[in-house]
């Protein structure tokens, strides 16, 4: 039994919770794209979430969630990336504590995002071991609330509700395409589907370097040794088991795509979109364009999960 | 007598016409942006618009106005740049000719831009006169009408639409930042904000190295000397003279920003908005950086006004 699984209208639930606080992204629509992918486009700009990655929805979830007494002593979770920045704001917002656990060797770029709204930064070594274990003796010192970046059910939920903003934004969709790492945006898409998109499809997208979540729907289980190695800096986690559980029951399909279509698609984004959306939301985007000929015609979804790239160090020859 | 002032109100005609041809573009906010700038900002993203540039609404306006037999003549150009791209975009779409003289030297991406779109380029010697006679001589061998890219009537109240557009979004602004090259767009805000903005300021902003608006509103005329030299390509072309008039009756001030405030400001745009502007766009965001104090705690409308950049070569260090 897996205790986090959330029901689907927990989403409906997240959607209210965090109304004026997350923003209402707009939908992008671009004919030059459309051509190009042989269908017509609808993409989500969670570039453009605060904190610059869709990741405030569940944050902002699951705090708003907290009832008050937990609230005051706050909430922890481990992670160097847009997770940890968008937790810290949301818990700024509500004015209670936030600890982030980093590992050793965490990009400073990232560690600036995250202490910049107050958070108290605890260093760990960089095994999950032992991001885990310090997570938990900061939760048992502090009685801080643990927010897992994507196994946590609020989180879940909040981040499904970019899918149905999206759903209600477009009118209707044959398929929603969306990054898949831990499966925080996967599993919360999947929900908004099944209460929001019936008849619409999930495609989920992979980076071939780290596949564990295609991997783990082809054969029954993630792989046993999973050392990711890709570009999509936002995509390197395992998948979480309820997540995994979700996305099974849904049906979901996982296009694996190489980073060499993933930056070729970052740029292709970049020029035409005229959007700065980073290495891990350009894969959606070479997925549907891998898959051109099983989206013809149709009204496919896409979410631009983050924004968050480093301008001195652009992933092709400048 | 200048015969081609446009009265005011024909910027209501000229969204008219445009209307679902020309895009919607968003307006977009920032709470960053806003805590630097120290007002509240409105963002009209023109750089969204299609063929990558507000220009699309002026040469939209000026095909859609040509009665049958005119249109069927086709249109003329001058011009190597966005103009030049939107009016063969235009006149595509209403499927008649379009010539656009081009001279010798002019950038090979933005002639691919022109000719994709169906236009047939004539060449000439990249000289003012030479531009000016040759497009003269292919009005009088074609029967083509003459659209100049920002002294013709129908094109500056096309322009305006975008200001029309950004008031009614915003609901009421202070002051409207706009960039002032040949006047086009400068000129149609004026008129849009004597229409539908009564009590809002215009602040247009100008390159130091081209600086010829504001030359002529402070001393009556424009130099007699203009080379002008300026990172924002999108800005070199000369003030015209109903556009001057249409500026001086509008009480219209110019803040003069040098390139290297501008390409902070680009940057600045890039990692925040997350949006690829071209440094012609991003000298509006200079200016309200750099007249803050002006500005402080007012409501802040700016037109952002391209995106066609050459990602291969950024202009700051990558």
């Amino acid at each position: 039994m897996i205790p986090q699984l959330p029901a689907a209208d927990e989403v409906f639930a997240a959607a209210a919770r965090i109304a004026g606080r997350a923003a209402t992204t707009p939908v992008l629509r671009s004919r030059t794209l459309d051509a190009l992918a042989g269908c017509t486009l609808f993409l989500k700009a969670e570039h453009l979430q605060r904190s610059g990655a869709f990741k405030f929805r569940g944050a902002c979830n699951a705090v708003a969630a907290l009832d008050a007494e937990a609230a005051a002593r706050g909430v922890v979770t481990h992670s160097s990336g847009n997770h940890g920045a968008a937790l810290a704001l949301a818990a700024r917002e509500r004015g209670i504590p936030c600890h982030v656990v980093v590992p050793e060797g965490a990009v400073g770029a990232k560690l600036a995002n995250i202490s910049r709204h107050g958070a108290v930064l605890w260093r760990c070594a960089p095994t999950q071991a032992a991001r885990e274990a310090t997570c938990a003796d900061v939760a048992a010192q502090t009685g801080a609330s643990i927010v897992h970046p994507y196994e946590n059910r609020l989180v879940i939920a909040g981040q499904g509700t970019a899918a149905l903003e999206l759903l209600d934004q477009a009118g209707s969709l044959d398929v929603l395409v969306a990054p898949v790492g831990g499966g925080g945006l996967a599993a919360g898409c999947a929900l908004a589907l099944e209460v929001a998109g019936r008849g619409c499809c999930l495609l989920l997208a992979e980076p071939a370097g780290a596949a564990d979540a295609a991997h783990a729907l082809a054969h029954g289980a993630p792989p046993q040794d999973f050392v990711p190695d890709t570009v999509c800096d936002g995509l390197r986690a395992r998948i979480g088991a309820p997540n995994l559980a979700v996305l099974r029951a849904a049906g979901a399909e996982v296009a694996v795509v190489d980073d060499a279509a993933t930056l070729e698609a970052m740029r292709l984004a970049w020029q035409v979109l005229k959007q700065t959306i980073e290495p891990s939301s350009a894969l959606a985007l070479a997925a549907v364009l891998a898959r051109a000929p099983q989206l013809a015609g149709k009204r496919v979804g896409v979410i631009l999960t983050g924004g968050n790239v480093d301008l001195e160090a652009l992933p092709w020859r400048a």
